[in-house]
């Protein structure tokens, strides 16, 4: 947008008021690195007046566990009863792996035309401290334009995760049924977020093993310490089927109740502001060391010494602080 | 040490003549984090002309497995045959544990007590940061004092692993016997560090075990992709016995054939220049954060906008952009 256009209270107003366009175009404005974007995407954020809070639901699998199916399911029956329903990827290896940027929306037929729904890819961007801005910044625009539920989906990789589950309000891992006792890649601390877990494919010949896997599940969780934002029975295990869709709406009936439980209880505030501390004190470092890295004269200093420090004929502690001295400036001790 | 009493040139030539307790004060020195002592620390680096170089060689080991029997078996052999050598001790979890402050030197009882041995227990001191630059500034004071020498002692906790392999030339991983084909809670990023694996306890009972536990990880260390930074054989497995000084100056021979190699071929060099860039970079980030974390006016933004920004009412990125703005002042773009 050139700055003459920009207008944030308008688009703020436009947003609020559930325009699909202007909240499309200021998801592509938080999205990007570019400075005049950065400075206008704050002036936005700032402009949006409303206090409307969707239920944020963090949403992972391990490939091949029928993800998209299940949102695509699940995301139907949340908009047929009444919801607005906003759906946005993470995906920070989208740029290299290519099929889930295109793939997303294909996937999501029949959710992605429904207008009540709003799904939104993956932007092609690697670096993960910039997915998570995008999609905390996507996140606030999405309940600023009155959208109840916003389902935030990753891939089972990790670090993905853990970022998502500072953003989301509960966290729910979709699991395929395992033969036997097997693992299925799922990593302990992803296990130790989840607020739901939801055994899909119980279908068909996959029936059985969907409900041992269920029991297994179930039976690990009873195990795992008791955590303070959980009221009794949760975290759960449960079975569903997203091609036939079953099981979906007792998965939305615990999810509800897991919320309500919470906000009765102030957990839900207090989280959510614990994550606004914590998204600050990550966003303070990330800023400042930019403008280090962005300051021609602090790289050209950096560059100066460089044969001296690869030498080792200056301590890497003696010409970090010059570096930071100098960048500084004298008044700064 | 006062200002008045501190004149960096004159410590540094004590320090390179050889004096223990001007290298012992100097050691403080820089495990000291107060200003005025890093800017003396800073003024001691810079006054140290020597340009010697000690093998650094770092060591790890889980719990158990005789690592003080080891070095002092080691170093008794290594002082013996006329080298100088340090032993400084890295553990971020001493000044919890409180074992091994004390027990550094008992457990070292010989070595400690012989003129060409200097032995320096952990500070306690729990944060890795710190621990990192102490350990690295400690080593460079080690070297301006002519050790040949310095052995940097580490528990098998991982990001001191980690730490301890950006600052040493080589990597020694001391095991012992295992009961069949046990991995021993060994990090394969830990056993991938390693130049040379030894097995410990290859005496009496164990000896048996030793050899099979050798074998095996010989075997492992075969299938391992070949590293640039090593010639023919390396990594290697090897059989020692710190009690009976078994397998010790074997192990010194492979770990001179491998220090000759890597500087025959640039590797010693480039490694150690890679390491220096290594540490200034974590130097810079962390120089430049400590300076906005200790700025009272950073602090009294932060918190005054800590209830807006818990709250949800200013987005995180906004906050830390203002925050970093007023810190950088009107100039800084």
């Amino acid at each position: 947008m050139s700055k003459k256009d920009f207008v944030p209270q308008e688009i703020a107003r436009r947003i609020e008021q559930g325009n699909r366009r202007a909240l499309a175009r200021a998801i592509t404005l938080v999205e990007s690195a570019h400075p005049t974007h950065r400075a206008q995407a704050a002036e936005l954020l700032e402009a949006l007046g409303s206090n409307r809070q969707a239920i944020r639901i963090g949403m992972s699998g391990t490939p091949g566990v029928g993800k998209s199916t299940f949102i695509e399911s699940f995301g139907l029956q949340l908009v047929e009863s009444g919801l607005r329903v906003a759906v946005l990827a993470v995906d920070p290896s989208s740029a290299r792996s290519g099929g889930s940027i295109l793939g997303d929306k294909t996937r999501m037929d029949h959710l992605s035309r429904h207008p009540s729904a709003f799904i939104r890819p993956s932007p092609s961007q690697t670096h993960l401290g910039g997915v998570a801005r995008r999609t905390r910044e996507a996140t606030a625009l999405c309940e600023a334009a009155g959208f109840d539920v916003v389902l935030i989906e990753t891939v089972g990789v990790g670090q993905s995760e853990t970022m998502v589950g500072e953003m989301a309000d509960l966290f729910v891992l979709l699991l395929a049924p395992a033969g036997g006792d097997e693992l299925q890649g799922v990593k302990r601390g992803i296990m130790e977020m989840a607020d739901l877990i939801l055994i899909n494919k119980a279908d068909g010949d996959l029936k059985a093993a969907a409900s041992r896997t269920c029991a297994d599940y179930a039976g690990a969780l009873r195990l795992m310490r008791k955590r303070a934002q959980d009221p009794e029975g949760f975290p759960k295990a449960l079975m569903v089927s997203a091609i036939e869709s079953n099981g979906l709406s007792q998965s939305w009936i615990e999810m509800q109740s897991l919320v309500d439980w919470r906000k009765q209880n102030g957990v839900w505030q207090s989280t959510r502001a614990d994550q606004n501390a914590f998204w600050f004190n990550a966003e303070l470092r990330h800023a400042l060391l930019t403008r280090l890295e962005n300051d021609p004269e602090a790289v050209a200093a950096s560059a100066a010494m460089q044969k001296a420090i690869r030498a080792g004929q200056v301590a890497p502690s003696v010409a970090a602080e010059r570096v930071v001295r100098s960048f500084l400036g004298p008044d700064k001790k």
